[in-house]
């Protein structure tokens, strides 16, 4: 060792010596604090496993960043020896120039798997796969099996499910879990230990929220993607899962919330995007809104001869809005949790009417009770009719929250028939929706209410 | 045999007929389409293995009615039989009277286990956890370990992590995966095969979030339950994290959505109870929202003088609550995830408000464009102070985003601050919140602006 390979070796040490003796966990929350060139130089100085499992870990922020920067050669080795499902993620994160690059440098073997799970699109059972699991011909022996089990376990993702595949064909049969296997007389052929009932399986294609339903409901520890010839192409495994599941709520919290999805954490979003994120449906909604300013210039007349009935313009927009929204979130949840089809909308909807006209008759009593009491203990005069008013704004209310209910509820089924997410529903479109009608309700209720007397 | 037992068989046979050779998971599904007597009847009639694994699925609806109208003796039976925290779940369901009557009658082991259970509190790791796991002394050897393994498969509810306890002390002292058990010398130290970290272990107090997060993070199949003498009370599966999970997203978003959380599929709840769960929150946003009233009373004179003013109201106020409300979704997620911590709110409204502002100049600029396009084309008449009126509604509007885009991030850091669940705020609690403050904004701005013309 020259005196320059010397002082390399002492720096590598420094660099990966906050990182001795800490959990994996621990670790990439250390990592995700550096500076991103001192992360790049811990990465390199690390011992490759160490790297390898610091990369695996979905936590780590800025992967993509880090490999780009890595040496070519450290690069494709590390990804080399991930597991092939976290590896197309991070691959995914590259730039295109970056990628062709990289990928040549990968060891044949990884490489195409990598190329294949790209292919995937995103959010499917295909791009949560890895290809990494065990799987044996239907015609070996309990021993054989767990003999393999131990030769290969280093090098897969989960052992505890094995895929039994027909000898000839090559299709998946069985699935043996390990818990099972080890129960297993020695000599016994597999298919002793194997399940009673037919693998669930899934579609390379299939979303992976529907992947989730299917991993709950089963109570699996992965699921086996095949292809229309039954052949196993690859596995996904609950912990996957998770993190696809707690990604999709985040999502569509972020969605409900009236924003596009961040996909990075609050504070590592650039200014800009951050920008890009929210004033897209900001401005969406504003333009929508603006169909209010056009509905209060039709009643102008109106609000200048009866100037009173602008006060509870916000009350009585809002009440629609919030019952909306309440509609909107329950039915999105039901949808995303299968208790609710498609074809079950009109129950829903003869659910949706009498319960919004109980929830707006509540709201217009109150509204009533306000008023009554300002106007007897002479808090504020509202005129000569107040009464009259008073019954105005409580009949609004019922036509408005009823109306915000039933479309709240209605919403998440047509965009689920249009094609589109239900959880791109969210409460300021909603309230958008609803504001405008409400204006026209409560401008016709007061119209044949008022008639002769403030209007 | 005599003539009733046969037709009783036959009767059985026929109810669990349909039920013969389909899994668990659409039995259960079957199960939760028939009425409530004919389910009881069909539970009653399977086989008892069988009946236990419907049970035990979190999917079955009406698992405590179920149960109470069953026989005793079998209701008993199957309890017993269950994993017990499922079984202590569908013991929480009962009447606190079927309780009584049902709880002496399970075996005296089942039944101490799930009383220990009940007194955890919901939604912590005691309630959550299980304590039919695999642990042996550290005094064994690997041979041991994978005997005593296929001697109690059956029974436990998870193999695939093994605890290893201090054979003197009884404290845990390191956790071994199945994986690595078969692959180690028979003879050899139950130790040579153990993780090399200590165990990450939970307590039983703690938050069910919190669990799934460590399990995530630390992609774990199982996670220890201990108290503060490090003695193993039970562990925590992954499919009772994702099942807690998906539990947690459902309320969470119905919160956000502004209601409570129903914690019943929708079409399982009653029209009261639906009534209730919505009627309250809507109240209270209703009462909230009459501060409106009052703030536009208060300015009653301005919008007599000047009633194009209320033309903009819904547009304004409904742009604050939007900004808001993406604002929340976004932070209660973050803090959801633990990605910012409560003593990061200074650097999020350090964000925030040029956010706001920026976003809120954009809405301006849009509003302004508006109204240019609607006098000089003709559309509409806003009077010969038209150009003050846009630049109101425009400064209105940054205002009014700014504030919105704040106090929505502050929000979920002031619940969890006053030990609330960041979840709680809502977007239409922050469109209330943002309402009053809105007008009040609207209107100062517009008396600096138009005094001496408009006002």
């Amino acid at each position: 060792m020259n005196q320059k390979q010397m002082l390399r070796a002492h720096a590598d040490a420094a660099l990966a010596a906050p990182l001795a003796g800490c959990n994996t966990a621990d670790a990439v929350e250390f990592l995700n604090t550096l500076s991103l060139e001192r992360a790049v130089d811990t990465l390199a100085a690390l011992p490759l496993p160490r790297a390898v499992k610091l990369l695996e870990a979905p936590e780590l922020h800025r992967a993509g960043r880090l490999v780009s920067r890595l040496p070519g050669v450290r690069a494709a080795a590390l990804l080399g020896l991930m597991a092939d499902d976290r590896a197309t993620d991070i691959v995914l994160e590259l730039e295109p120039a970056e990628r062709e690059q990289l990928l040549p440098l990968i060891g044949v073997q990884a490489r195409q798997v990598i190329q294949t799970l790209l292919n995937y699109a995103p959010d499917t059972a295909g791009a949560l796969m890895t290809t990494e699991f065990v799987s044996v011909p239907a015609d070996w022996t309990v021993a054989q099996t767990l003999q393999h089990i131990r030769d290969v376990e280093r090098t897969r993702e989960t052992v505890y499910a094995i895929y039994v595949l027909d000898p000839a064909s090559g299709q998946l049969q069985q699935v043996v879990t390990l818990r099972r296997l080890i129960t297993g007389r020695a000599d016994a052929s597999i298919l002793t230990v194997a399940q009673a009932n037919a693998p669930v399986t899934v579609d390379p294609l299939m979303d992976q929220e529907e992947v989730a339903q299917l991993i709950r409901r089963h109570d699996l520890l992965a699921i086996p993607v095949v292809d229309a010839q039954r052949q196993l192409l690859g596995i996904v495994t609950v912990d996957d899962v998770l993190d696809a599941l707690i990604e999709e709520s985040t999502e569509d919290a972020h969605k409900f919330g009236g924003m596009e999805a961040l996909e990075k954490p609050y504070m590592q979003i650039g200014f800009l995007e951050m920008l890009r994120k929210r004033g897209g449906w900001l401005s969406v909604l504003f333009l929508g809104e603006m169909l209010t300013a056009s509905a209060m210039q039709h009643y102008e007349d109106e609000l200048a001869r009866a100037v009173v009935l602008t006060l509870f313009i916000p009350l009585i927009m809002s009440s629609g809005g919030n019952s909306g929204s309440q509609a909107t979130s329950l039915l999105i949840r039901s949808l995303a949790l299968r208790e609710l089809r498609l074809r079950d909308w009109w129950r829903v909807a003869l659910r949706e009417v009498p319960t919004g006209m109980v929830l707006g008759a509540i709201l217009g009593t109150l509204a009533m009770i306000r008023i009554v009491i300002w106007q007897l203990g002479g808090l504020h005069d509202y005129g000569e009719h107040w009464l009259l008013l008073a019954t105005t704004v409580a009949a609004a209310l019922v036509g408005i929250v009823t109306f915000g209910s039933l479309s709240g509820s209605m919403l998440p089924f047509a965009l689920k028939r249009l094609g589109f997410d239900p959880a791109s529903a969210s409460a300021p479109f909603v309230a958008t929706l609803v504001d405008v009608t409400g204006l026209v309700i409560y401008f016709s209720i007061a119209a044949a209410i008022l008639h002769g007397t403030l209007l």
